[in-house]
């Protein structure tokens, strides 16, 4: 053979065994030395196979260890259906269901694939203990005063900062700091919607914004929403006349993991203003993309400072620390009327080590670290559902964030799952508990954040035996 | 003279002058042996003499010091007059009045006489630093992790231990942490008041509660409210039937620094329980008691589960910590919904360090120092108002808090008086600020947690030489 051709034979071989998740992500690829051996080529060729497989990003090298298979996806199953959901606004929360799921939060003992948090495993634990030392000492009186009511300034600074990398360009003075991303929907859902307005989600949607919602009194209406491009336009066009508010968590939602198109953003974005109806943006998931870049948010699109947006660390850094914010807009007076009254200020300890990761570049460093690690999870807990759960199973394709969405066959219950499964110390968050309507029985959202380990394999395994038995 | 007798009337001689506060409190006394000079009594019965004096606890002993006028009130100015508001409710906050006000709490060249929080040097801040650090290793995970539901159960517990000192006896159940005082009051007035319902209140009253209440579309009736004794419960009673709700700050309520009696507080309990009336009760001042003993709360006479207790560390350790609680008694389903969905949980870092101090018994030794450097400087700033303030000025007499509330002659407007001052860099919260009808325009309240110094009392006669142009 053509010496020139060679190292492709070699390299479509390898690569061909990545697709197939025969190798999978993180093996590590025999060595050049080892390659040489093995084809009988020279060192030079060797060298060009990896400088191949490393240009379809297949694999990446590590100094002095090698080359190991990169995070790409090897297998994949259908897509889950687009939701349907009627356009009719309702206001009876799942009460009784999400209750029974969230029981189970504490329990040390039972494999969490119901909640969208990251396990304490991914985070980096250690050098945030040291900043909250550090924090005592920089902190003015130790943190014991009150702080300003917008928030920590430096907190907001670094927010700013880091805004650039997704076009929201905010200001320092256009935030507010909360006590997390809930504290941040809670306000700006209490300045803005009155008993019996309505307001327009995605379908599914978190359970705590149907509560949160339903607990002001205002109605939901959910919209149709697809696994990968998020909400249909053309449904939020037609319901524009009955709906107040919109609250839409554009990328990587939970639980379905879709992440909205910037022309949608866009449009969305531009529909809404016009009809003067705000839109609060929830963005916890926006950094944990697995991607080359972080996408945008509505809010980069917003002109006349309609969007409220709303963040937080708890889904990257510390659930704990309930630290988040509020880019409002034109609301900014009401958020901060609201925060005074409701909560005076925000805790200056946990703002202040979080402030000062950020400053130090840490947070960016876990970031690409945890990125890794969730893709990572993703593949590995579609490569076992593919293995191991019924035939016919769908999940969605999350390009980033905490959630995988699960489609199993009409006559699959989750919430005969859910009971199934919690005897044997596994959790699950059924379909049934993200809407406010009869859909979603036979659907799931699994948590990706959890350690990926021969334990999580063996529970998501016989997980998707408790199903084949539903 | 009898020599039995001789010591008396050397003890009375001394105990009038401090009586007419020629001797004031912190004042040295000559020494034993000074005392054997002066008088020419044997050192027997000059040690008499201060026995006596101490037995009358108008002197402390302290070791290797000697004795030193302890902090009795010298001097006592009339009381304000019992408040006369119209008993119809109201919803129109003075809005613009408050936010003047408060606009100048962060200018530290400003002196703060308008705020309700102590002063950082009479806070333990080196101690709670190594709380906080502390709190990062005893705490799982080092508080990244969301915390229960509920709240640190450490914490949790040490409330319960502390609480029968006044009657409180909760046990660690009947407790839900929340991030602060007002977060708190904010949780239980959501849990109960619906836009529309009418809650009565104390008058004058904390601000923030007249705000509070009318972001969420409750009427305000205000009870006619004693300096001394806090609400007339006659009036009350005439109320009953127009109200849905009721929030007071029985003991050293701010801003009038009203303690109400026991009899009162269990009769209140009563009449609200009967009529099915839920009581919220604030008692973030009562720790600060300047007697011997810490007064009761209303939540200790009720047998149906119809008072919600809140309190808070904001009033005597670290008000940016933002650890508060509410013993929310049949209310607990309601309230530890709202905290899920409105707040998650509460950060652990601050909780734990809370629980840690408390648990250590450092907290106590800090109150008992806490409450004397209060009674000092109420005493103070009597003597001052005494000495430079308008002819015809009443104050109030508390018995713990934070507050001294003042009563001027009808012709002196306090919100003229805070142009004035805030021009000299004294800012002062005119009583206007704690109503929604016309009254206490002559009126304010002063904070006594500012740390007693020369500066201190130089500005607090110059306010009185302002009052006296007004």
């Amino acid at each position: 053979m053509n010496k020139e051709y060679l190292y492709t034979e070699i390299a479509n071989g390898i690569a061909s065994q990545i697709r197939n998740g025969i190798l999978k992500s993180g093996d590590k690829l025999p060595s050049v030395r080892k390659l040489c051996k093995e084809h009988q080529i020279s060192m030079n060729t060797a060298k060009r196979v990896f400088l191949e497989l490393e240009s379809q990003s297949l694999v990446d090298s590590k100094p002095q260890s090698g080359y190991f298979v990169s995070n790409i996806l090897s297998v994949e199953l259908p897509l889950p259906e687009v939701s349907k959901p009627s356009l009719i606004a309702n206001n009876e929360e799942p009460n009784e269901l999400i209750n029974k799921v969230y029981e189970n939060i504490g329990k040390k003992e039972v494999t969490l694939f119901s909640i969208g948090i990251p396990s304490g495993d991914l985070l980096p634990q250690a050098k945030l203990k040291k900043e909250i030392i550090n924090a005592t000492r920089t902190l003015k009186e130790g943190g014991t005063e009150y702080e300003e009511i917008q928030g920590n300034l430096k907190l907001r600074r670094m927010i700013s900062m880091r805004s650039l990398q997704w076009g929201g360009n905010f200001h320092e003075n256009d935030l507010v700091t909360t006590n997390g991303g809930m504290n941040a929907l809670s306000f700006c859902l209490m300045a803005l919607g009155k008993p019996g307005d309505t307001i327009a989600i995605e379908s599914p949607c978190y359970p705590g914004i149907l509560q949160l919602a339903n607990g002001l009194g205002l109605k939901v209406l959910e919209l149709p929403t697809h696994p990968t491009t998020g909400i249909e336009i053309d449904a939020l066009k037609k319901v524009i006349p009955k709906i107040d508010l919109c609250l839409l968590i554009p990328n990587y939602n939970a639980p379905l993991g879709s992440c909205m198109p910037d022309e949608n953003k866009k449009e969305v974005v531009k529909i809404l203003s016009e009809n003067g109806i705000p839109l609060i943006e929830d963005d916890v998931y926006g950094d944990l993309y697995f991607g080359s870049d972080r996408p945008k948010c509505c809010k980069s699109f917003d002109k006349e400072g309609n969007v409220l947006y709303c963040s937080s660390i708890s889904k990257t850094l510390a659930p704990g620390y309930r630290v988040g914010w509020i880019a409002p807009g034109k609301y900014k007076d009401k958020i901060l009327k609201l925060k005074f009254l409701h909560s005076t200020s925000s805790i200056s300890i946990v703002n202040e080590a979080v402030a000062n990761f950020l400053k130090s570049g840490k947070y960016e460093k876990h970031l690409q670290q945890m990125r890794k690690s969730l893709q990572n999870n993703y593949q590995n807990y579609v490569q076992t559902i593919a293995e191991a759960f019924p035939q016919g199973t769908k999940t969605s394709r999350p390009q980033g964030g905490l959630s995988l969405w699960v489609e199993f066959d009409k006559n699959i219950k989750t919430t005969q799952l859910y009971d199934l499964a919690i005897k044997e110390n596994i959790s699950i968050a059924p379909g049934r508990m993200f809407t406010l309507q009869d859909q979603f029985e036979n659907c799931m959202r699994l948590c990706i954040g959890l350690p990926w380990s021969e334990e999580t394999q063996a529970k998501l395994k016989q997980l998707g035996n408790l199903a084949k038995r539903v």
